[in-house]
Parts: C-alpha cells; sequence; structure tokens
C-alpha cells in the first residue's frame, strides 16, 4: 500500500491500554452495581441530538463548546452533559414512566474546550437522579448521598467526605443582608472561597458593591463550622428569621436526620456552607464530595436539588435531585496520582497452554470445562516454544498458566501452575484445579 | 418559562423506555460476558476521530455516510465501525500489546444513512478480533465460531446456523473458468443469490459478459450442499486444481476440524459456498450467522479473516479474524417480531413499602440489609396511600414487595409479598425473607 497515515488520537480524547482498561471497567461496573443495587433504573439516551432541543437551555460557554454540525437539513449536536437528555426523555416520555423515576444512565459527553490536563473533550459522566411529578420527599435528598458514600466505599479509593448545603441557606442569608440582587454574584465569589481565600473574596465583594459590615457578616457566616449538629445550631443561633433562611435550615436538617436513618456513616459526611454549585438550576440541598487524602482532585462527585428539570419542554413542573460522577476525569486522575494502579494485565483467570499441536484437543476440553465452571479461560493457540508461551502468560500477568502436555493428555491432568511470583506448579485433577482457581479468586 | 421546544429525537435514533433497556442490557452483558470468558481484552477508543485517520481507507458509500465535522482547526469523524479504530489503536500501540491480541469492544458506531425500518443512524457493535503479526494461524478461525455459538446459545434466541466459507475458494474457482478479472463483480452478484435468486443472478452474469457454460458452472458450484463432510468431498471432486482453490478447501477442512476439537455443536454450522461478505478485505474464512426460525432477519453476525488490518499505518503486515454483533439492530428485529419479549419492569428485586413514616427507619434498615445480602432493592419513599404505593410495585413489576407497618418494625419481621398473580404474602424474619427472594432469583 501507498502512504502511510500516522495513527494518532485527538489531544483531550482518553484511550486507555488494556491493563488500565479494565481497571476502568472495573470502576465502571462497581458503579453501575451500587446504582443497580439502589433500584435506579437504566437509561441509554442517542449521542446525537437535534441541536433545537438539546441547546434549549444552553447558552455562553456551553454553548461554545459543543460539538455541532449540519447532516443533511438536521442542525445537530453531540450531547454535552446527560441531564438536557434526561430531562428531554422525562418530558416526552412522562405517560410512559413511573414517578418517582429513578434513572441512572452512564455514558459519553462531549465538549470541546481547549485541552488541559485533567481535562477531557470526550467523558464518562457517571449520573442517577429522582425526578417527581410537582413533588418530590426531601428523604431522596439523603437517599443520593447514601449510593454516593456507597459507590465510593466500593471503590476503595480511600475516605471520602460529601459535604452538604442548602442553597437556600445561601441565598436566603443574603437576602437577610439585603444582598438579594446580587445573590447569583455573592454565590460565584463564595464558590471560590477555598481557590482564592478570605482575601480574594473580601475583594471580590468590595468590587460589587458590598460594605465592610455585611463583608464581616458574609465572612462570619461562611466560616461557620464544626461537627453537623453544631454547624445546624449555630445557623439557627444567626437569629435570622428570614422565610428561605430558615427553610433551608430546616431542610437541611431533615435531610440530615434520613441520612442517618438510611445509615450513612457519620464520618462520611459533613455541612459546608461555603458550597453553591456553578450550575444556576440548583435550588435546594447541594453536594460535593472530596477525598480526605486528596482534596487537590477537587470534588469528585458533585450534585443537588432542582425545582424544575424539564422546564424548556413541558409546563409540568418536574423537580428531582441527582449527582454526577466524572468517571473519566477521575480515573485519570487517580491513576496519574498512583492513588490506584492497573495491575491487571489479563482478562482471564487463567491461561491453558498446550505444549504441542498433539494435545491440543484435550486442551481445548479443559479451557471448556473451565469456562463452564465460570473460570474465564485464554488458549494460548500459536505454535511456538514453551519459553514464548510462558513469556506471554507473564507479560498478560494471567493468575493462572494450565499447562497440557502429553501425560497430562494422557491421565486427564493438568499442571497447574500459580504465576505470581514463587508460584508452585502442581499436577491435579481437572476439579481440583477449579477448586484451586477459584478459590484463589 | 417561555416558549417549548418539542421534546423529540431524531429518526434512526434507538431510544428505549426502561423496560426495554433492561433486556437491552441483559443482551449486552450476556454477549460481554462470554466475550470476556474466551479472554478477550476490554477496548474503548474515542467515539471522535481524526478524519485523516479514520477516513485513510474509506471512500463511495462509506464516505457519505461518516458525521463528518470541524471543530477548531480539526477535520473530525464519528466512527463508522469499530475495526478502523482498531487497526489504528493496533498500529499505534504494537510494541505496547501482547500478540496475538484479543480484544473486544461493543461501542455505538454512527452512520449517517437514509433512515429505513431496521437501519439504524447510532447503533452498537459488538465485535471481537484476534490480531497476530505476520501470521496468526488457523486454528484462531475455530475460536471465532466457537465464540459466536456461545454468544448465541446464551441470549437464548432459538436455534441458529453459523454458516461459513473461503474467500480463496470462491476467488480461486473463477479463477479456475477464468473469470479473475471479474471476481469482485461476480462475488457481489452470488452474494445476492438467497435475495434474487438464480435467475436473477443468471440475468446479472449475462450482463457483465459470462457466457452460458461459464454461468452453468457457477450455478452448479454454489448450488453444492449437504452436510459439512460432503461439502468438502464435493468440492474435491470438482478436480480443480487452480492454487488458491485448493488451499481455500484444505483451509476449509482445517477450520471445521478445529470447530469439532473446540466442541462447536454439528447443528450449529455449516458451509454455505454462497457466502462472500461485502467488504473487500476478506481473505479466508468468511462466517454468517442466521437464526434458523428467523432467516428473515438475515445475518446477525457476521465476520472473517483479513490479511492485512493496518495497511493504512504501517508497513508491518497483521493479518486477523473477527466477527461483529449489530446489536442494536439485532435487539430492534427481536421485539418487533416479538420474539424476545420485554417482561422486567424493574431493576430491582425487591420494593421495601413502609406504610407510613413512623416505620422509616426500620424500612431503610431492611432495605440495607437486602443490599448488604446482594439483593437489589429499591425503596418506596412519597407519602401516598397504599393503593398508590402498590400501584407502583405493580406497573414496575418488583418481583417482591416488603410491606412493613407498625408489627413488622415492632417485632423485626417483614411481610413478603410474591407480586406475580396470585402469588402469597407472609409475615417472615428478616433471614426468611432474603432467603425466599435469594432462592427465586
Amino acid at each position: 500500500m501507498g502512504e502511510k497515515v500516522t495513527p494518532r488520537i485527538l489531544q483531550g480524547f482518553m484511550e486507555l491500554l488494556p491493563k488500565e482498561q479494565i481497571l476502568f471497567n472495573e470502576f465502571y461496573d462497581k458503579i453501575r452495581g451500587v446504582y443497580e443495587k439502589y433500584g435506579f433504573l437504566p437509561l441509554d439516551t442517542p449521542t446525537i441530538e437535534l441541536s433545537e432541543v438539546l441547546l434549549a437551555k444552553a447558552g455562553g460557554e456551553t454553548e461554545k463548546q459543543i460539538y455541532r454540525f449540519a447532516k443533511g437539513d438536521n442542525d445537530l449536536s453531540l450531547r454535552f452533559d446527560l441531564t438536557v437528555p434526561l430531562a428531554r426523555y422525562v418530558a416526552m416520555h412522562e405517560n410512559e414512566l413511573s414517578f418517582p423515576f429513578k434513572r441512572y444512565q452512564m455514558s459519553k459527553v462531549f465538549r470541546g474546550e481547549r485541552p488541559q490536563k485533567g481535562r477531557f473533550r470526550e467523558f464518562y459522566q457517571c449520573d442517577i437522579d429522582v425526578i417527581g411529578v410537582e413533588t418530590l420527599p426531601l428523604i431522596y435528598d439523603a437517599e443520593i448521598p447514601a449510593v454516593i458514600c456507597d459507590v465510593l466505599t466500593s471503590l476503595n479509593i480511600g475516605k471520602f467526605t460529601v459535604r452538604l448545603n442548602n442553597r437556600k441557606i445561601l441565598g436566603g442569608f443574603f437576602a437577610s443582608i439585603g444582598l438579594s440582587d446580587k445573590i447569583t454574584d455573592v454565590l460565584r465569589i463564595i464558590d471560590k472561597l477555598e481557590k482564592i481565600g478570605a482575601d480574594g473574596v473580601t475583594k471580590e465583594l468590595i468590587s460589587i458593591g458590598a460594605d465592610s459590615a455585611t463583608i464581616e457578616k458574609i465572612l462570619g457566616f461562611v466560616s461557620i463550622c464544626g461537627d453537623t449538629d453544631s454547624v445546624i445550631a449555630s445557623l439557627k443561633a444567626l437569629g435570622i428569621d428570614e422565610e428561605t433562611f430558615v427553610t433551608g435550615v430546616n431542610e437541611l436538617e431533615t435531610v440530615v436526620g434520613y441520612m442517618r436513618a438510611f445509615g450513612v456513616n457519620e464520618a462520611n459526611f459533613k455541612i459546608d456552607l461555603t458550597i453553591a454549585r456553578g450550575l444556576d438550576y440548583y435550588t435546594g440541598t447541594v453536594y460535593e464530595t472530596m477525598l480526605d487524602e486528596h482534596k487537590n482532585l477537587g470534588s469528585v462527585c458533585s450534585g443537588g436539588r432542582y425545582d424544575n428539570l424539564t422546564g424548556y419542554y413541558t409546563d409540568k413542573k418536574m423537580p428531582g435531585i441527582g449527582i454526577s460522577i466524572g468517571l473519566t476525569r477521575l480515573f485519570s486522575q487517580l491513576i496519574d496520582t498512583k492513588i490506584v494502579e492497573a495491575k491487571k494485565g489479563s482478562i482471564a483467570d487463567v491461561l491453558v497452554i498446550p505444549m504441542d499441536n498433539s494435545v491440543l484437543g484435550y486442551s481445548l476440553s479443559v479451557a471448556s470445562a473451565f469456562r463452564n465452571d465460570g473460570i474465564k479461560t485464554d488458549v494460548y493457540l500459536l505454535e511456538k516454544g514453551m519459553k514464548q508461551k510462558m513469556k506471554y502468560a507473564d507479560k498478560l500477568s494471567f493468575p493462572y498458566a494450565v499447562i497440557i502436555g502429553d501425560t497430562e493428555a494422557k491421565e486427564n491432568l493438568v499442571s497447574l501452575k500459580n504465576m505470581k511470583e514463587g508460584g508452585t506448579q502442581s499436577t491435579l485433577s481437572l476439579a481440583e484445579a477449579i477448586k484451586e482457581i477459584k478459590d484463589n479468586k
């Protein structure tokens, strides 16, 4: 063939070698497993949607990042999150769904951002949401963190804390100090507290016209800390009777109570009054989740309560609550910082190695017996020397190799080699081999 | 909010209600399970690639179907199959992979075809391939149908037959009758035998200049049938000594022998000399798979052997063999023709129903105990009447409902209701309930 094309992928797109992909899939499967354990229903919306539908709400920064293009007469876009497709789906199928509608979706989304470390243009989001019609009780605000805790425990990536807050507390507080017309600005500034510190926040608050008494109140408010119950007590002790504020504090107290009923470990959550979340549609409970020993990773799982998911598509009011795990980003960070390490090079538990072609039939029947017993089994079928065959088993780090020679074939046995360093090799019956492999899985 | 956008999706895109999605995912998981059982490694290439890389080989019809667009300075395309990305991946990572490289990928691909029934613009392909360096022994041509048979058996959609052929037999035969320069045309025409019949094929063969003696030979050749061994005997009996033909017959005979060694059931495969496969890169064994009782669905799983996967990217010769299941299309056909029916409306095995909020804590602890024992459990948390709660359980067809009232909470018991028609309800200890649910899963 003629001129070669250099094989390469685009910047900002994650593609893994098999070893990392196996680990990635383990993460994916664990998250999915927990979502399903709580009864969330699967959904798989199209990757491509009509721009008119997908961008009903978008604008500004988001819209610039969209992969948007024409095909035939259609103006199309790739989904940039899983929330807008959910809104569209629920509005479309309202009469066919049962509410509360609990769904999960774990799919790729696309954002043409300027590529930078840890940012991807194509990445998996793993979302759960609970959608109600007209109302949705507060207890669902407690089920969501229960799921988060279960997910993060199953991922086994160290201690974590779900930080929670309620937008009404923030909104109400700022109304009480006469800053209602600047709530969005103030929230945006507070959101940066961890990034730019109290001085930075003060500077920005001055720039939007806050006087020093107000700034003092704001900084005092956001510095309320301590255990869950004392934060709630401190909030009540502020003596603010602004209605939204009072509602927010009550909601937060109720949610915390329910979280305890859900058995969420006290060590795994705390109130953090600085959390506002960037998106403007959150209206109540909001969450961020930090890995305690790796706070530099930022929030690995965020979300909250919104009053009206489907406003762009229907008049019916559909409140909901949900969270999202950015799995591609999380995984890439965990690998980069060596918090996790990809160790399994093979998907199979065993590599069956026929010493030569004369024992092929028996080797294949052994492999088949393993598979029927639920053991993932590969067979090495190249005609190479034993040294190269063992090298393949080593390189792909199969937990076990099963070596079949004349003797094994004649006597209906297998030589089972534990491939761990210093692992032993023993000649066993098929049943014994199956037992050993299963016992050590 | 103002003007509403009509919530809708594009024609030619599959989107399922939860009940169908649950069944779709069962299919997906079963296929993946079998692929992994044989040790195929997972891969997940980007959805978006550089057009220059992805379309190195494309042209004509394929290129017209591509979703291609510019973003910044990049000319981008959505993948239209999983084979080209595999070729690019193998060429890119040759030194990091171990060969034979066995990989599976089950991802969406995109083709902007004119929408028609059963055709999708976005659909899942479920591919396996085995790639060698320079050579790959014929025995892998037998492993592939072994996997297909295992997949289709696990899907439980009725009897099926893997039809196999070898392109060298076809090519060699046509060379032997002096039609080498028209092989592509002739193969294309023969490929339509089932669709347009012998008359149609004759007409088309005349139109490309075949005389009647040649046409007779062709039709005689493609009508060779019977069991596997007699077809091979008939091929040998033709007395053709054209080298490619002889090689092809020998390869086919060898592959059939290996398939028997793999334990492939004789009832699940046969030789079909009319199979050529459309794609021009197949060079040896080719497969198509039909559901015996639903031949109108066409081939549900096709593929074959190719000599040079990576020719557009590297000088290194990389032969391979693989197959693809078009899951979206298959699933849609199975549903449309009622061969399968989506019955499970819930992902969870149990719905826990607290009679009122006073038993919420106990209900949540019951749910938690179920989950810890591997039972997928949803809890109904809306404050509605019992009738509406049971209606929800019915509508989503949970296998079991667990009803918790004051008595149950006080005595640490649960009321377990089997939701099947005529199902009984009994008051049990938690351990008894867990046992019953697990026994009936």
